[in-house]
């Protein structure tokens, strides 16, 4: 069999994951691992496949199909996707939804430039949510739209409690409030404000000697991150949060509640639990790869979002073999 | 606003749902209405549109867009899907599973010879429960898959008991079991048989002196239809069944168990409860007639199934708004 060429750029939890990923997929096969480390220090998991510094990239150009790209939002992505599809179809799991617009055009113009297929903002949110978002808001227009996250653990605000003064390590997960998640499949399609729809806990590891009081008011005030929600504060210790909370569950609900013509209600809903984000995200990406392969291959350029990708794209299945076995 | 032109073939519970779902949506409307009924007896809803007899299609053909038929997977549509795409674009709810490959041999064949686009198998199962069944398997090649019906009315269920001997009317109820459900949402990836899947609820009217335990028995005995399954039978007048089971309900769950390459399990469940299978099913047909009149725009030809169209084809937002709104 002619395997799909993968690349990988960056090697953190979701290059792991797709590593892993490739491996479940045998109409394809990893080729090559790039990070800005040294090249030598990073250890991969696949024995035919190199690690290579970024410089490297160009002069494997002929030697890989699909680059997944599995850096941050934040600083990584918006410059690596634009530059690394000047060389490479590229799958990338972009989230910033605020900058999707920049993102695409910057993408778009490298792309179409150089000839390359270039996804992005693959994942599940953006990714699968917002795909049946967009299925249940074109099956039923009138209605209203609700996304719930979790319960799981959110990077970002970690991270707000980790910079906190007097926090040596902390965690911080997303929980969505049951009450609210049972009204909308109700379909009493209730306005839920911020607090009404997530709670917020965290586990806070304090340095020695630091005030507790004090840093459990510091979160719950913190604008933007905790001040809209109802937070619980608990500390624990190291030990505790390493044995505890080391996993990376996630998941949560998308459900469109509407009407038809008729007056008729209908709920849809799609819901997933997760016990690792990034290997249940990596392996979105990696179904993604395929379909900018094949949509290179046709001779289809440019960024593309999850909404421009017919699902059969994704299969390694013949579209006869679709329709026998999942339609 | 250019409005994209619509007719209807048959005019039963799902092509009055489809003249309800055409008026939720503002860049369609409605031509006209195409029945094998005297046109004079037929009193549709919408004002400027008229009713037709079949053989007034000819000289329709350039009056409307896309042709949505409504008629039954038995005996009309293998027959009038093929010869309708002849002269218009078409989206159809062929939902006999085993019969799939041979409709869409004998729509392609028209539909690539006359240039049309053939959209089949539109609905929730088949349809959306297809694209969950797919999306599933592509992102979780290693897993299983679970689909549930119920709890609602299966019309092929409710005629074969009315054609018990004894029964002067009669519904049946499909039921998910609540138990498996539990279980597979678990995890635990149960074997499930038939009868651990669903139970079947019988509602009947028996005609005066009939022998009711024994139109029970047969009930229960008749072979594929009740044998397998745990079935409970509810003698009651017809008052009460017309009065209490006029509503057409449906819905089900499409489960996607499966592991990532580190071992993390994730459940991707789809869920659908409607109060009208056919204003549901007809909203979804509308939405993939849009699909059609653009895909054939694009010089695209050929029989479709949901597998085969870019979501973003559904929606009548730019690709713009939708990244911008959607994603």
């Amino acid at each position: 069999m002619n395997q799909i060429r993968i690349g990988i750029v960056g090697y953190g939890n979701l290059g792991k994951g797709t590593e892993l990923a490739i491996r479940q997929n045998p109409d394809m096969k990893l080729v090559g691992v790039f990070t800005r480390r040294d090249p030598q220090s990073v250890q991969i998991l696949t024995e035919d496949a190199q690690v290579y510094a970024m410089a490297d990239m160009e002069r494997m150009r002929d030697a890989i199909d699909v680059m997944i790209l599995c850096g941050g939002s934040a600083t990584d992505l918006p410059k690596q996707t634009p530059e690394v599809v000047k060389l490479f179809n590229t799958v990338d799991s972009f989230d910033t939804h605020a900058h999707i617009p920049q993102h695409f055009a910057a993408v778009d113009a490298a792309a179409q430039a150089s000839g390359h297929v270039g996804i992005l903002s693959v994942g599940w949110d953006p990714g699968m949510f917002s795909l049946n978002r967009l299925y249940g808001n074109c099956i039923l227009p009138q209605g209203k739209d609700y996304t719930f996250w979790g319960k799981g653990i959110s990077q970002g605000h970690s991270d707000a409690v980790r910079r906190v003064e007097g926090v040596a390590d902390a965690k911080q997960y997303t929980v969505p409030v049951q009450a609210a998640i049972d009204a909308v499949r109700n379909g009493s399609n209730p306005e839920l404000s911020t607090r009404e729809k997530h709670t917020r806990e965290c586990f806070v590891v304090a340095k020695e000697g630091a005030d507790k009081a004090k840093i459990e008011q510091t979160i719950k005030a913190m604008p933007n991150y905790f001040d809209e929600y109802d937070t619980t504060v608990h500390f624990i210790s190291q030990e505790e949060l390493d044995r505890d909370h080391k996993a990376m569950p996630h998941g949560g609900f998308v459900i469109r509640s509407g009407q038809t013509g008729g007056g008729a209600k209908h709920i849809v809903e799609y819901a997933l639990k997760l016990e690792s984000n990034p290997e249940f995200t990596s392996s979105i990406l990696v179904a993604y790869a395929r379909a900018a392969y094949r949509l290179h291959q046709e001779g289809i350029q440019g960024a593309k979002t999850v909404f421009d990708i017919a699902p059969a794209y994704l299969s390694p299945k013949s579209g006869e073999e679709l329709r026998a076995t999942l339609l």
